[in-house]
């Protein structure tokens, strides 16, 4: 079963893929699927001794090109479809036990390079939005400790991003501008929130941070995707990715779990989706954010009553306080 | 420091409220703030010997009354507000070890009398949107192992039942029906997904649940609110209610973390906010929800990459198998 089903009373899609109850949960580290296993001793899926940045399909996809019809019927009021698009993992090392902040800015230039190699891939062959991701750390719920991240290639746009392509679009309709330019022009204003900077991109903790420690990393002019983001920019980019990791490992001295996504512009449909009759990149704002669940070394942000229920978030630490700390731990050049 | 800061970039508000971080954490049993403390010993909320259902304002609260000004200015991007509204606690039992399953129907009547008085008494005061709902289990974060829930009073409609109403009015709009009639019909024609039925009420696994075993539990009948449940359909909706959590109970053979949220119509402020020319009744159905993480006994489903950063959910178990397992577990009368 591989199918999606739509919520009539959210206007929200939901993915179903029972084959994912079979996913490899917490290997032994000498039968990991992501350590290369040149002569193939134990399924691996790397058949080299030794690779830098590796993208491959994911072997038990939520989403798959060819998927097969749903096991329900559809009608007007439970409309269910196969769950199409494309689901890929991509690992950071060939070391199962390393880290982005370990293995440095080098690596992190061909990781951003990679990200943009598959942003532009994936969009060429139909997809409708592309959203790498990296959920880090057991707290998170990760089922493989190797360091890697996943890139989801929806054939719709999903509803996050969605929600705040109409609100981009909303912004522009009422103002001329880019929220997010405006956005990025007042925390560099303020500063008491940025807590790292480069000479294209800004790190900050959100004014309105759903997570204590949430750092949100953008570039400073209107830019709709890595692809737009030229070499010399992402070397700088990827310096100032590297120098958060190492900050966020350095807050408790422990690698901080995280969710981490990258939004970009939409690759195929009209804008007027999002309720835009122009393009989509003009209300596309390159965007990473990571979201790290910890509120001190040993107690955990749950998304709970009020979030899960209402949508409604509370936090109980200033962005303003968490931004400092921040600001402490982060290399400043 | 009790704000609300408004995120430009989603058009969403996320509360602040720094006291909090000081909140009772696991504290011992002995020392337990909803143990009935007729003496005053350890500072606990109940000064009685004994209490059925008790009700009371939260000590350490999102949402206030009257809460201070925002620490921070407010601009026409980076709005911040005082975080008003009212949070309460409704303890259960005077039994720190008790459950709702344990507690049986009766206590059960007196809880949704509770919700409804509550609501009423709540809406009375002008708040727009009452939510009660009960965080369960360490799996989802309790600070508090007694059986007891909560209640926020926003004062405005927060995100998720902000999404649910305009999806409603949408549909109204559409068809000429309330969506969730429509729902719980198809539902009940349909009994592959039906878990307990009572002679007012449906429990059923929803055909887009975003938890494996989430249950949703609605009036059959078109019903704003619990106020507009007469006396003795509230008693047929606590029986329904044991039953389901005795069931979820035996489902792994612990008691189930959950997080359950009562859905009921807004009390104050236009419809015209949800796209709707009428009263919230009108688009407005009752509805309980309780999603609990956990996959199977010893795996959880976690919200990371795709539901976090996509606002995509994706499962693994069919809503169709999870019901017929949870049919076997609740008693059917």
């Amino acid at each position: 079963m591989s199918e999606r089903r739509f919520d009539p009373t959210t206007g929200e899609w939901i993915t179903f893929a029972t084959h994912r109850q079979n996913r490899t949960f917490l290997p032994p580290a000498d039968a990991c699927p992501l350590c290369p296993d040149p002569n193939n001793e134990w399924d691996g899926e790397i058949r080299r001794t030794d690779v830098q940045i590796a993208v491959f399909d994911n072997r038990f996809p939520a989403l798959s090109p060819t998927p097969p019809a749903p096991d329900v019927d559809s009608d007007e009021l439970f409309r269910a479809e196969p769950a199409s698009g494309r689901c890929e993992v991509i690992s950071y090392s060939s070391d199962h036990n390393a880290t982005l902040a370990k293995l440095g800015p080098e690596r992190i230039s061909l990781l951003v390079n990679a990200w943009a190699d598959r942003y532009q891939v994936l969009g060429s062959e139909g997809h409708a939005y592309v959203l790498p991701f990296e959920n880090r750390g057991e707290a998170i719920g990760v089922t493989l400790h190797h360091p890697h991240g996943q890139i989801y290639a929806y054939d719709d746009i999903p509803a996050r991003p969605l929600r705040e392509l109409r609100t981009a679009a909303e912004y522009r309709t009422r103002t001329g501008r880019c929220v997010n330019c405006d956005v990025v022009a007042a925390e560099l204003a303020d500063g008491r929130r940025i807590v790292a900077e480069s000479e294209h991109f800004v790190a900050h903790v959100p004014f309105w941070a759903r997570y204590p420690y949430e750092v949100r990393i953008a570039p400073k002019a209107h830019t709709p995707s890595l692809v737009a983001v030229a070499d010399e920019a992402r070397d700088d980019l990827a310096g100032l990715l590297h120098r958060v990791f190492v900050g966020l490992d350095d807050l408790f001295g422990f690698p901080l779990p995280y969710v981490l996504g990258i939004f970009s512009s939409p690759l195929n449909g009209e804008a007027s989706v999002a309720g835009w009759d122009g393009s989509w990149d003009d209300i596309s704002h390159l965007h990473l954010l990571i979201s790290p669940p910890n509120r001190s070394a040993t107690k955990l942000k749950y998304i709970a009553g009020t979030e899960q229920m209402g949508g409604a978030y509370s936090t109980d630490i200033a962005p303003e306080v968490a931004a400092a700390t921040l600001r402490e731990k982060i290399p400043q050049s």
